[in-house]
C-alpha cells in the first residue's frame, strides 16, 4: 500500500483500501440488476460512492472491472468438498448453488453466462475462468469418485454436472419471486432429489 | 399492399398489418440483446422502422409490448408431441429446445426468466404464461406416460422436466460462442443423452 502522493486523487489523502471492495461489490450488484447494457463506470461509481477517477485508475475499462468483480468472489457452486462420499458432496454443492442463486453474485454469474452469448467479443473473456473452473471441478470430482469405485469409468462428468446445476437453475428460473423463500427453505430436499436423479443411472 | 400515397399523409392511411409483426419481432430481438434496462419504445420503433405513435396505439406500455411479443411466438420448448413413446417425444422436445436457445426468441425467454427475478413487480406478469405452459406440459405429458405404464405414478413431472431443460440450458450457457455450431450439430446426440439420464431412475 503506497503512501506516496497520487496523481489524480485529492492530494495527500492516503489510499482507501475499502474503495476497491466497495467498487467490486457495487459492480456485482449493479451488473446482476441491469446487465451489460446498463453497466457503466458512472453507475458503479455512484453506487459504490467512489470517484470515477478511482475506478479508472484500477480498471481502465468496464470489461476489466466486471471480470475482476465476478472473478473476485469465488464461484460458490464449484467449491466442492471431498468427503469421500460422492452423493453427500454433490448434495452439498447443489444446496450451495440454490443459496448462491439467491444472491447478487449468483445472479450476476448467470446473467454473464447469458450475455456472453450476445456479446461474445466483449464478455467471453470474463466467462472463461468460470467455464474452466466448472469443467475442471466436474472432471476432478467424477474422476475421484471413479477411482473410489462409486461411479463407472464411463460416467460423463459434464452430463452429471449439467443435470444437477441445470435442474436447479431451471427450477429457480421457473419459481415465481413470491415463492423464493420456500425454495430456499426446501433447498436440502431439492438438492437430494436432483442429485438422486443425476446419479440414478449409476445404480 | 396499399398503393395510396404514404409517409406524409398519416391520416386516413389504411392500417398496415405488417407493422404489428415487425414491431413484435423487433421487440423480441431487442429484448434478447439488451434486456429490460435497454428495452425502450424508442429503440423498438427504430429497429422495427415503425413510428412510435403506432407502437403506443397498440401497446400503451412497454410491459404490454414485451408480454405480447414473448407470448406471440409460441414457446418451442413446450410444444410437445405425443407419439405414444415417452422417450422419443422427450428427445424431440429436448432437440427443439437446443435449437430454440440459438434464436432470439429462445434467448429472450431465458432472459425474461432471469430478469423476472430482479424486477418481479414488472416482469412476473409476462412470465406467468410461460411458467403455466411449462408446468401444464410437464404434468400432462408425464400423466400420459404413467397411464401407458411407461412411468411409475410416483414420477415427478417437474423433476424430469427440470433435469432435461436444465441440463440443456446449463450446457448452452457453458458452451463458448465459437462452439455454438458444433453444439447445434450435435443436438440429436445431446438430446438422447440428457433424456437418457432423466429417465434412468425409471429403468
Amino acid at each position: 500500500m503506497s503512501t506516496s502522493p497520487q496523481r489524480t486523487a485529492p492530494r495527500g489523502r492516503p489510499a482507501d483500501p475499502s474503495v476497491e471492495a466497495r467498487a467490486l461489490n457495487a459492480a456485482v450488484e449493479l451488473y446482476s440488476e441491469v446487465g451489460w447494457n446498463g453497466f457503466t463506470m458512472d453507475a458503479v461509481a455512484s453506487r459504490a460512492k467512489v470517484g470515477k477517477a478511482a475506478l479508472y485508475r484500477r480498471w481502465p475499462t468496464k470489461q476489466e472491472l466486471l471480470t475482476n468483480a465476478i472473478a473476485g468472489s469465488k464461484a460458490p457452486d464449484v467449491s466442492l468438498r471431498d468427503t469421500g462420499d460422492l452423493r453427500t458432496d454433490l448434495e452439498t454443492m447443489a444446496e450451495g448453488l440454490i443459496g448462491a442463486l439467491h444472491t447478487p453474485r449468483g445472479l450476476a454469474e448467470l446473467r454473464l453466462q447469458l450475455e456472453a452469448k450476445i456479446y461474445p467479443e466483449i464478455l467471453d473473456q470474463a466467462m472463461d475462468p468460470i467455464r474452466s473452473a466448472w469443467t475442471a471441478s466436474a472432471r476432478t470430482y467424477v474422476a475421484a469418485a471413479v477411482s473410489r469405485g462409486q461411479l463407472p469409468d464411463t460416467a460423463s462428468p459434464t452430463l452429471i454436472f449439467d443435470a444437477i446445476r441445470g435442474a436447479i437453475i431451471n427450477r429457480f428460473l421457473l419459481t415465481p419471486s413470491h415463492r423464493s423463500t420456500s425454495m430456499l427453505e426446501g433447498r436440502h430436499e431439492l438438492a437430494q432429489r436432483v442429485v438422486g436423479l443425476a446419479l440414478a443411472s449409476f445404480g
